[in-house]
């Protein structure tokens, strides 16, 4: 059995991150590690990174901003205390030019003394407070993939950056669209409350059906589509803003961090 | 000018009492008096207090119980100091065997040394905390009633009660359907967050421009249906159950407390 496939939810983030770096764990990070906060990965040059800072301040809901590191540093106190940031991630992305180029196990030969990075906060904290609180996640149920779409939401445009907000939808019937905002209310960190639900087209969704991101889930006819503000945003904000080079998380390739989830509550 | 039209919202709870009292104030007192809670009030003998109680006790929404009063007491610290049950509502209504019989200015003359009183939060003070956070709400700028209405859902059997709970509806685009589930859950004991929202027909409502109590409003193309659990719903148990006597305030004629609203925020 290899390294990769003992690891479940029961794993402690330094055996998920130790994986990552060994080269054993290449697959997504979702479920492991069941109760740490898992974040989404902006690494971008000094010269790019106070004006990301600034953006995120303004768009706190799609990025949602945990740690920021010291340029060129690999490490990061406030996520994990053994962190490589170049290798403990089971996937990388590469940006050049406002395009994503490559796909790699590891950035240790991408590294560059200038490069900081900027850790948002990522949707699978709420879900698993949604579960604890007894309501059923469709996309979990379903072992797909969240629906991501993107809207017509404009973002602030600050620092240099600008783009659009990207979504992801959960459904659920009345009584529970209640319980999930109260829940989300509480994880402002995790992209905190909805912000949107019913109609989709309010927000230049046209076709429920057919995500940007991820896999397509049912939704019944009593049913409520609820749309969060989504970590994809970031990405698709470096590609939209053009950047010279970047790098990201690959999507749901995540990074695991000593953080446990309930320390993101609210109250 | 009377004092009941020199009554406004810089009125003390006080004043508007003694007014009440004084038989100067026999209108609604929505908008008297600002910032302090009002009640709604069920007053049943002691032979049927104990199973009221537990029935407050088993449908927390439409009935959040505030005070209850011992048997016989006209006074009620909990609420105010200088209190008198049976005069300081500007207009009461006297129900026997199940039917509402007669509406009246004050009921000292019905008064009985069994009776109970009991004090159930109102959602004059959510639509405050609603409007001091920037929401509109409908109804009010309409300078209408709040729309109530009668639905499917069944309310829990205790104590010899029984019925439907009723809600009142309140229409909010999307953004604000979240606020407005973010406020309202701070306020249990006022009706709380929503009970429903969306599809009227889930919850057994055919028809929203018809509602069974107060007046119709304009919803939006864009806008949800929001639905609270409603104080109207312990006088619609007071008919359904058959009680043998009961008084209640008028609706809308409430009783104003010394309770600043503030004091009923959770967080």
């Amino acid at each position: 059995m290899s390294a990769s496939s003992s690891l479940n939810a029961q794993s402690t983030p330094t055996a998920v991150r130790q994986a990552a770096r060994d080269g054993l764990l290449k697959g997504p990070t979702s479920g492991l590690a069941s109760g740490y906060v898992q974040v989404n990965l902006v690494i971008l040059p000094e010269s790019e990174a106070a004006g990301f800072l600034r953006f995120c301040q303004a768009n706190p809901k799609p990025c949602p901003l945990l740690a920021v590191s010291e340029p060129g540093a690999r490490t990061c106190h406030a996520l994990a205390n053994d962190l490589d940031i170049a290798r403990d991630v089971p996937a990388y992305r590469i940006y050049r030019d406002g395009t994503a180029t490559d796909t790699v196990a590891d950035v240790a030969d991408y590294w560059r003394d200038d490069l900081v990075t900027f850790a948002l906060g990522c949707s699978f904290t709420f879900e698993h407070a949604l579960i604890q609180s007894g309501l059923r996640v469709r996309h979990i149920d379903q072992g797909r993939n969240v629906p991501m779409y993107q809207t017509s939401v404009a973002l602030t445009p600050a620092g240099g950056f600008s783009g659009n907000l990207v979504v992801s939808m959960r459904p659920f019937n009345a009584a529970d669209v209640i319980r999930a905002i109260q829940i989300t209310t509480r994880y402002p960190q995790v992209h905190g409350a909805p912000v949107h639900l019913g109609n989709p087209g309010l927000i230049g969704i046209s076709e429920l059906h057919a995500p940007d991101y991820g896999d397509p889930v049912s939704v019944q006819d009593d049913e409520i589509p609820v749309f969060w503000a989504c970590g994809v945003t970031p990405q698709q904000v470096l590609i939209d803003s053009g950047v010279s080079f970047a790098i990201t998380h690959s999507p749901g390739h995540m990074l695991v961090t000593d953080i446990p989830d309930r320390d993101l509550a609210l109250f």
